[in-house]
């Protein structure tokens, strides 16, 4: 007899993180028709790690567990929402937030996929992993080159300057060096164009 | 120095994909509010790809390659349209279309991508290996439960009945044969319920 309660675990996660589809980002589509959500985002840089992989900082990374933490990586934000990264306020109790919703929605799994799902997430947000930091560097990377491609217009409805978005994404090449640097050139220009404040 | 124009085909076609977000299915979301896009549904099965692994029917199933495959697989879309599983009409010139959209999309890519790209949603279209049996097996699946879910309001706006709901549904069981045991169980509790025509 198979464990149908097992299954029916599966399938209640599998239901309830149809959620993530109506988080929306302040990431505009590049059409500009409205703002991304964040099960397309996670699929868009589960996309980018398959695509950049040559420029990992780390040749050996290990492409399967990158791709699996960015398909988690935002799971928590059906109950904890989309805290927007220069929203200072908001990312205050950010962690707080994000620690009890990982509780409700990995919890909804059998305990041995809990550990699992959860210990990716852990393991994106703790950035201490070449997988980690390679997964970091793509999910700063897309929204950068979307924020850019759309003329700056999420940056200028929230009044962020070039200083932040320089910090905001150093990651990018902390995990990948060449799409760092051609993120600062990315942010150079835009500063350049008039799309971001200096 | 580094390679700029491969690194500038790689992030055409990251900016290309982004319009993947914008071409819908005929899938409720579970709380009806619109229809699910491709992006999101590539997402939602890619995680299911993790989630119900022990169920495919190969346990020896190389899992980076059905998620990559799974990420890749609607991407003609993007100039193929979706073509609905149900309308006969349209799945006549379907194949020809998604091949001239494969052509033009994996074409951005620098060559060695676009074979392995492209060679990906072959091997998920073709259905011959177990990742590809598996893989699709979750791309029935998942729009099946949400039409379920969603109490058959697709099924009805379509008129589709239970008998090419059934075929339709059948690699579901060839990839995954728990699943496809919990399938037709949905597909005949539907019918029960009234969601499905007979």
């Amino acid at each position: 007899m198979p464990d149908t309660t097992r299954l029916q675990q599966q399938i209640q996660f599998l239901t309830e993180i149809d959620k993530l589809k109506r988080i929306l980002r302040r990431t505009w589509l590049l059409d500009q028709s409205r703002y991304e959500n964040d099960a397309e985002h996670s699929w868009h840089i589960a996309m980018a790690a398959m695509l950049f992989l040559e420029y990992a900082d780390d040749p050996k990374v290990d492409v399967l567990r990158v791709i699996k933490m960015l398909l988690v990586h935002d799971l928590v934000e059906i109950d904890a929402g989309d805290t927007y990264a220069y929203d200072e306020k908001a990312c205050l109790d950010q962690a707080e937030r994000e620690q009890k919703a990982a509780e409700r929605v990995f919890g909804l799994l059998p305990p041995d996929q809990a550990t699992e799902f959860r210990g990716l997430w852990e393991e994106f947000e703790a950035r201490q992993t070449p997988e980690a930091r390679y997964a970091a560097a793509l999910d700063r990377f897309q929204p950068l080159l979307h924020n850019y491609l759309t003329n700056g217009r999420a940056w200028q409805d929230h009044a962020v300057t070039s200083d932040r978005v320089f910090i905001r994404n150093r990651p990018v090449g902390e995990g990948a060096p060449l799409l760092g640097q051609y993120a600062e050139d990315l942010i150079r220009d835009a500063v350049a164009k008039g799309f971001l404040t200096e």
